[in-house]
């Protein structure tokens, strides 16, 4: 392979052009790492929620920028001064950023990171407010410090987490976001106790997540609740213990799900976004202690309203970024795969070449896929 | 005095009639206590808030009942298997009580006492469901496992906790509600940390003890928040460190307080019970860390109205009753008080005889007073 350290590369990578559009398969330059920056050769992503909220949905990204935030890769070139990383580390780049400098960063009470989280992030630049991609001579944006959508990308050195090289890039590339999310909003910011009773709204990639991280904390029950049933038998391998299909009942959810549970859950968590689906979440919990969490990410006009007394009496509502991870900790959830107490594998229902990213993305509308993954070189 | 024991007592109370009028002083007749419970000799009761709202405000109680839920007084006998008290020992009698046998008091996650808040407590009656006071025949019904504003009352033995016998009744009744829900939910709910910065809102009984828990903790800020500033100069006193007015500015208070704390309070603490403050205290605090305390008891049918992105961020809402203290251990705040740990004394504004207890609601009514204490037998 020949040394493109220092050079600008050239390769593919999936532009957003316009929203709601499919993405389009071009031919852009990377320019080198600067300062604190490394270059990463990108070698397999997967397509998330999130980006398709970002492609059009309710959160709309700049366009003219390269999507994608759960890679894996290798790094190709550091920048100047980067002592962390070499050219050959594995690497997953994140949307979530530890800086180990900032007032966040050592707060001790949050995994945010508001340097990498700064304004450079919704302006879609690095650091330095600079980007790294160009097409033709026009730059083109960046994307939550990672743009794993290219073959290519460019991020912070604070913005990246070395993995075990012995770990397959396919799967890792899935601790990048959706998994990472769902377990640790059970083990990190839940901090479920063995006996708890817990529900999962939305049994996608972080809602099964979410249901594994239950089981390993050794909840005594966990219900599943998706109006698609078919997703019940794939949701009991990831540990849930029955299954709840709202469209079963005249009732109301909550009412139902209070007698289940003789007074209410410990712990519920939502993972889809939707403010409807919170609210009955929150009235589905224990009066006096249940704990309502907030993980999927709702439209940024919505609003979530509940009764404050309920509050008062002892429902907490909380959520969590990432699983309350600080990214650095990211290699131990890699360990922890490699030791077969995290499932990764059967979150890939799909894996197909770069080229077909729109199919990948029509799989994920249609709730026909958890995570589709891209292999970046096929 | 004459031994009363196993008789019906004739004594003075205040009884609510009708919702929104002034309560009337009657001669009832307490019956003895029944198995598991204690009659107890009133000495002190202060007015809360709470006993507005009940009177016909926002939560109105049933009616032909007697109010009052912080009171202190003298157990003048004790019902069948009653063994943890004896006449004689000085007691406050509480809204929240702890069974220890319930799931909810054997869960360590909350202190409600789900026996105790049972069916009978929103029905007025003890937990059999009778009731021990009557007028002219016909019932009266209790409030709160409490009805402290009658010379005598009686009350579940688990409704009840017994304190040191030097302290003064006139003051160890204030914390039967006001402050010990105010200093619990710094020091038990929000755990507090030294260096934090915190506001409150309203600066009445609740809210002042609250600052005092935020010093009591070691918070470098405590801002204290009213449209009244005459009240600063006494927040001072229990340590707030400075005082805001919302009326002094024209941008919104959470962009001055924003401002004023470089990015938000790690502690905001509503003790008014209006949903739209709670906002403002909600857009008030840090994004990725700060808790939002509901602690102000707000209308049953408002709604508490926030953006969930801003929880999956970080923010936390949590709230607490009684400042999160198992009643049993509401005697070590006692000793706390007599060991200058705590003010107690100067939440006394006003003293009066029980039959001026309606100049009393009045004078909490327009926020002259923060406790008029009634001596039940002057």
């Amino acid at each position: 392979m020949a040394d493109t350290t220092g050079k600008t590369i050239r390769c593919k990578a999936a532009v957003m052009r316009e929203h709601k559009k499919p993405l389009i398969i071009e031919n852009i330059e990377v320019a080198p790492p600067k300062a604190g920056e490394i270059r990463i050769k990108i070698m397999y992503s997967s397509i998330c929620h999130s980006d398709e909220n970002y492609l059009g949905g309710s959160r709309p990204w700049i366009v003219d920028s390269i999507l994608g935030h759960e890679g894996a890769g290798i790094v190709e070139s550091v920048g100047e001064g980067v002592t962390d990383f070499k050219a050959g580390d594995h690497v997953i780049p994140s949307f979530m950023g530890q800086c180990n400098q900032c007032r966040t960063c050592k707060s001790g009470k949050t995994n945010v990171c508001e340097v990498l989280k700064g304004e450079h992030y919704l302006k879609g630049g690095m650091l330095d407010g600079t980007v790294r991609f160009s097409c033709n001579g026009k730059p083109i944006y960046h994307y939550l410090n990672t743009s794993t959508f290219s073959q290519y990308t460019v991020a912070s050195e604070w913005s990246c987490v070395k993995i075990d090289p012995a770990a397959p890039l396919d799967k890792a590339c899935l601790l990048g976001c959706g998994i990472a999310t769902g377990y640790g909003s059970a083990i990190n910011t839940a901090k479920v106790e063995p006996g708890s009773v817990c529900a999962v709204w939305g049994l996608g990639t972080i809602g099964l997540a979410v249901v594994m991280g239950c089981r390993n904390a050794g909840a005594s029950r966990i219900i599943g609740i998706d109006t698609n049933p078919a997703k019940f038998e794939l949701g009991k391998k990831f540990g849930m213990t029955e299954g709840v299909n709202p469209k079963d009942f005249k009732e109301p959810l909550q009412d139902v799900l209070l007698k289940m549970t003789n007074g209410g859950l410990d712990y519920a968590f939502e993972c889809i976004g939707n403010v409807k689906t919170m609210k009955v979440a929150f009235d589905s919990v224990h009066r006096c202690w249940g704990k309502t969490l907030l993980i999927g990410v709702a439209p940024i006009t919505d609003e979530f309203v509940t009764n404050p007394y309920s509050v008062t009496m002892g429902k907490q509502v909380i959520g969590s970024l990432y699983g309350d991870y600080k990214l650095k900790t990211i290699s131990n959830l890699v360990t922890e795969y490699m030791n077969k107490k995290l499932m990764v594998d059967e979150f890939v229902t799909h894996k197909m070449s770069l080229d077909k990213i729109n199919d990948g993305f029509d799989l994920l509308r249609s709730g026909k896929s958890l995570r589709t993954v891209l292999d970046m070189w096929a």
